[in-house]
């Protein structure tokens, strides 16, 4: 650990731009036809004029087209640009090598084909009805890289409208991978969830998420942080959103700076891109769970955090305990689609997370709460465990 | 040719509905990263941290996406499933298998990237927005199975309002092959394309556009037929697009049925789904060129055809001289995306008809005035015209 204090530097500088680009030469993905076309018969079977009476079987039929089109293993990569990483709004264009980037996660961990759109409309009305006159080519839609707090009513109109699984990665992505860390972080230092006090730092997509599934997973103390301070019910400045969220958390009715909010706190999430200094970690109660996972610089500078934390995970790769939603979506669209399921509910992401920190268990300490994004156990994990949850409220 | 009789029952009757289904199991087309994704290195330079470099480097300039993304060669499919083969509108889920298919193509002809999108709207303004908000994910917009006349105002508007290459293949990647198996065809025969006398039935997509390359390379006497007759300029019943056809057309001014349309005429293209009686051919020029393209039915019985036909083409693959665009879109795109190209021109369509003619220069003969659809030197021969052409009018 000797030489974090330099995050940025360490982070990255072993990539070098020659490196990087040439990466991203011709774009990231390739589609190819799934099957051979040499002869004149095969033309005639995939194209005309064979082709038409698949057409019609699913003209007559529309439930065929999972089976005999690519949708039911198909997953749309969307986004409109305008919080994209870290850069913010950047346009349709220059976001897609991430929307390229996340087709091959798609396809490296879950085997799915996954398409890249991106959109030139901000408007929330207009962007939800591109994204509804699209949908028939898709299994499934992740959006991805959408600002706050649009993208929580562009998710809400999705699931509604549509009858096919939509997730805002994010938001849940991000969440599903908090959870198993959180999860595994108890096991470990013998707590309970639901005697946790978490201070969630951030209250955009990431945090609203990770709010809504600690909740639905048993956690009633949490308090969440913006950039104005403790989110409380009593604060005239509150959006809808955070209005929500005021009312959902702080049972304790803390008011005032973060110092108010970390006071005894024995959890931190940090989603934000602010800064947390060493007064706060000496006012939280001993050996805290720290999750700073802001990227590149975590919101708790990595030396005072192991310094403090019992447990420690961050957003970076070259940390031990990466908290990266590469382990939860593809697995929850693959097991979404896999069963046909027409949305992604709040079990499936619970347990989601839940066999999330199951493939960390075997191996857990301290270092590794969560399992590495390359593990190939894990995407099939997520989709059984996601499967199953569908299944059973759905007999 | 004794079996031709049943065309129907011949053309794909040996086709198993077993093996066209399973040839369309989980859909046709594969997604896969281009790269190895197999250490964290590779996900740092693919994904988050180092894919945010590519993203600030097209932020700031633009022209950079069609390097490092995939959209300097990738092609969207885009139909509203309103016009799909003879199928007439099927809506977008029940088209995808054509999309696909269309895809597998590209993929394979040109080595593009290809991407079915099949649009849940059928209004001409809305779907015009819709395809110009998720324009920026592609290269190159391919339209397909839209319906007259709504398609021609699709494609005109996108044309203008989309920089990047845009076209109606059901009109032009057909008016492309057909020009070329016509000069093909004159050249068999020793004649001329400025003295023939060519009669179009259909003025739907296929026929408006085959109109316009033909007179682009020089025809001038054209007659065009739709369902209730001769198209002429004292006919108080055409919409916009069959009133500009009367006004480019018919230099005799001549009237009344089909009868009156074929007499002397030399040159018959079928683009509609009519059918011609012996009487017509009786009243042709001795020896006509007969084009009878309709599908899986020529207009004109095969039969008849070879006794009264100079040069005999059709649209199918079992008979000789088959009339697939196959031949044309690959290159086309190929062509227009090598050379940054912003429209695909006439200049350009004309250039693609004539690289098809002289690759079937060689083993040029009755029976063989096109290429095979799977003759490997036609893609890449169109592309190099294409964008030869596309170069020479913007050096």
């Amino acid at each position: 650990m000797s030489d974090v204090r330099n995050p940025h530097v360490h982070h990255i500088a072993d990539l070098s731009d020659d490196e990087i680009f040439a990466a991203h030469e011709n774009g990231k993905l390739s589609i190819r036809t799934a099957r051979p076309l040499e002869t004149r018969r095969d033309l005639s079977i995939s194209y005309t004029p064979g082709v038409a009476r698949v057409c019609t079987a699913i003209a007559e039929d529309p439930s065929l087209a999972s089976r005999f089109t690519g949708v039911g293993n198909t997953v749309a990569i969307i986004s409109d640009g305008t919080a994209v990483l870290g850069l913010g709004d950047i346009g349709p264009r220059a976001s897609l090598p991430v929307m390229e980037g996340k087709a091959q996660l798609f396809d490296r961990f879950a085997g799915l084909n996954a398409i890249p759109i991106v959109i030139n409309e901000t408007d929330t009305d207009r962007l939800v009805e591109v994204i509804k006159a699209i949908a028939p080519s898709f299994g499934a839609i992740n959006l991805e890289d959408i600002s706050a707090p649009r993208c929580f009513e562009v998710e809400r109109r999705l699931i509604e409208e549509l009858d096919m699984p939509v997730m805002h990665d994010d938001q849940h992505g991000t969440a599903v991978v908090i959870l198993a860390a959180l999860t595994n972080a108890c096991r470990l230092l013998g707590r309970s969830m639901t005697d946790l006090r978490v201070v969630i730092s951030g209250a955009g997509a990431a945090g609203v998420a990770c709010q809504k599934i600690l909740t639905d997973a048993g956690v009633t103390d949490i308090v969440m942080l913006d950039s104005r301070g403790v989110i409380h019910e009593d604060r005239d400045d509150l959006t809808i959103v955070k209005r929500k969220l005021a009312e959902a958390t702080n049972p304790r009715n803390v008011s005032g700076t973060l110092m108010e909010a970390f006071r005894d706190a024995d959890t931190f999430i940090g989603l934000s891109a602010g800064s947390i200094p060493e007064d706060a970690l000496q006012v939280m109660a001993e050996r805290p769970i720290l999750f700073s996972l802001a990227n590149p610089n975590p919101e708790i500078n990595p030396d005072l955090a192991y310094q403090y934390g019992g447990v420690v995970a961050t957003g970076r790769s070259d940390l031990p305990n990466q908290i990266n939603n590469v382990l939860a979506f593809p697995g929850i669209f693959h097991g979404a689609l896999a069963v046909g399921a027409s949305e992604i509910t709040p079990e499936m992401k619970v347990a989601a997370s839940r066999a999330i920190a199951e493939v960390a268990e075997e191996h857990l300490d301290i270092e590794h709460i969560v399992p590495s994004p390359l593990d190939p156990a894990v995407a099939p994990a997520v989709s059984r465990a996601v499967a199953a949850a569908w299944t059973a409220a759905h007999p």
